[in-house]
């Protein structure tokens, strides 16, 4: 019998999938399971968006170009310009969902064995996509006493080979929800300026910035026009998660003639999608309105009750919808186990996404939870007292 | 400036791709340009799937599953059976369109380096794939004058190497329209168990098979469960190419276990699409036999009709809706673009694909070119006339 490959092998398996098995423990035993796990909004997707898919005339459901169609690129660019960042339909390629994005960018950037310094914890899927690619992730720690702030420019440099190509960051950051500042991104320019690096920001929690503070993106930095690869997304924006649609942005005209032969070879995004997306370009403001106010309320019910939990710590998110818990346990991936399995309060329990997963060093995070909240503010008091009393009798 | 990497400077560009420009020219000078280049069908796709997505009752346009919907995968599963294939849902992952099954079928099998045999001409984008994944194709040579019947084993086996992990087919096959035989199935799956490959098939054009053939499955093949890996898409089936709605099939565990781990890593397929390939299955088999006689007509006739060209030959395809021509000429890249921009019959040219891209060995193929008969009779027709005075006129 032939064996898969020792890559195949080492492709992660998501932090939450493990848990799976014991979720499906829980559901047997009839218990009601709130689910701050997931990045899955419960919010509805833009009605406009839906419409148009309901309306469509397409007799024959055939590819659009592989850059995506020309129409929705320039409705994107303006998208952008509204957002002060001034690129033009020839500087997007649409990609399948963010994810694909990311795979274009590190086969655009890196060959195999090459490197991409992370600030960690960092979302887990970048594991994925650096293993299908064949790309060492090089981690520098963020910490969770200043808040997952980006780490000083010494960390950085002191990880630097000539085997590095890029320095990856979320803004707003998943799982941490930190909102990274204007000079924090100035910063950044400096050091991939300096050291030839690219610069690749998945910036798909744009829209969702809370206290006032607004987004600053790394393509509204003069300097970074040849080293800036934007990552974006409709699943958060539009709570649009199954659309798969995303896309490729940047102002080097390499990079985006060599992302373009990725997108050739697998032809073409979704047509249908790219249609509920254009359509989505049109929602009103007053929908993101109404969804950073759920948000931001969600977020400070969340944490004000987090806070009641003695012996737990919790950083303040000021965008995106997570937030990294530490918690008074050993090991949070057998605390999860737990909950899901021998635990309840009056058939109630709570799943947790452990934070080991976010980080690629070894041992770290091993006592954090990422909590995403994206469920009712009910729900999420609900489910924060029953943490509470999982934590009073949980014995690690 | 940093530089993209060697890795996307090899990403190959597809051979049609470069031929755009001069299309554009042709357009610029008013001509009317036939279309013999596309794989993109002008057939309609099935009423009862563009109405499912008109008629969708979703709120929130959210992730699958990561492997596709259950359901979606339990009548896949069916329609398996249909046709003789005996495989449950949890041996079907669904992928974005045929292409990502590919990605992921090379990234489970292979390491960086690793070798996989493909009879060639073979389809382009299988070369992007493989650079994605840091695999390396070896061609091995199928000829015109045997209509690329399965070349012999003994040539397969000069190849093998402790880098080999998989031989790749495409049945019925892009660019050849070759349908392979029983007996070839059989002669490939000696070999693949004799050295402990997998055997991966590309299936897509399953339904188009003409003059009565039926198609034999790898997956029918018994001595295969382990061996044995299917590539499929609805995008040719239901003329849905738009849809990027596909499948990787296998009995092999580890195999499935190992794909899931890139679709996990991806999140979800597109959610819509798979509204419209779940409706799609439901498409009377009157519609296939109208789609069928239509493309065994035209193939009747763009045959009959290219045979009569002096010191032109061509296959007869058994199935897809492919053939490569050959042609007398020295170089049909340069033939293709003087056809856009030098030539026209009363303002009408043709556009075709010239066949180097499909080889992988410099130089072979050179004087081919592939003809993709998704054109009307008439078109057709006409095409082949503006062919042969093309001929006439052409100086290499």
């Amino acid at each position: 019998m032939p064996n898969v490959s020792l890559k195949g092998q080492h492709m992660p398996e998501s932090p939450i999938r493990k848990l799976v098995p014991y979720a499906e423990i829980a559901y047997k035993q009839n218990k009601t399971v709130y689910h701050l796990n997931i990045g899955q909004p419960d919010i509805k997707s833009p009605q406009i968006a839906m419409d148009a898919v309901a309306t469509h005339s397409l007799e024959i459901l055939a590819y659009t170009r592989s850059e995506g169609s020309e129409e929705y690129r320039n409705k994107i660019a303006n998208y952008y310009k509204s957002k002060d960042i001034d690129v033009s339909a020839r500087e997007i390629i649409v990609t399948t969902g963010g994810s694909e994005a990311l795979l274009f960018a590190m086969g655009t950037v890196c060959d195999t064995g090459d490197e991409i310094i992370i600030p960690e914890p960092f979302y887990a899927n970048y594991n994925g996509f650096a293993v299908a690619s064949g790309v060492n992730i090089i981690p520098v720690i963020s910490k969770i006493e200043d808040n997952f702030a980006l780490p000083p420019i010494a960390e950085f440099e002191k990880l630097i080979t000539p085997k590095t190509k890029a320095i990856l960051i979320c803004n707003p950051g998943n799982p941490t929800g930190y909102l990274y500042s204007k000079e924090e991104i100035q910063t950044l320019a400096k050091i991939v300026k300096k050291h030839d690096l690219f610069l690749i920001a998945d910036e798909v929690y744009r829209e969702f910035t809370y206290d006032g503070l607004k987004h600053y993106s790394i393509l509204q930095e003069p300097d970074l026009d040849e080293n800036g690869i934007l990552i974006d997304s409709v699943s958060k924006r539009y709570s649009m998660c199954g659309a798969r649609i995303g896309c490729i942005v940047s102002r080097n005209k390499q990079v985006m003639a060599t992302a373009m032969k990725y997108a050739q070879a697998r032809l073409s995004p979704p047509t249908l999608a790219q249609i509920a997306s254009e359509a989505a370009l049109q929602t009103p403001q007053s929908y993101f309105d109404n969804v950073i106010k759920e948000y931001e309320e969600r977020r400070d019910i969340l944490i004000a009750h987090l806070k009641q939990i003695p012996g737990l710590k919790v950083g303040v998110p000021k965008g995106a919808f997570y937030c990294i818990v530490e918690l008074p346990v050993k090991n949070s991936d057998n605390f999860a186990q737990w909950l899901l399995e021998k635990f309840d309060v009056n058939g109630e329990t709570i799943m947790v996404a452990p934070a080991a997963g976010f980080y690629s060093t070894p041992g770290v995070g091993l006592n954090q939870i990422r909590i995403a909240y994206v469920l009712k503010k009910e729900s999420l008091i609900r489910a924060v007292e029953i943490l509470k009393v999982a934590l009073e009798q949980y014995q690690d």
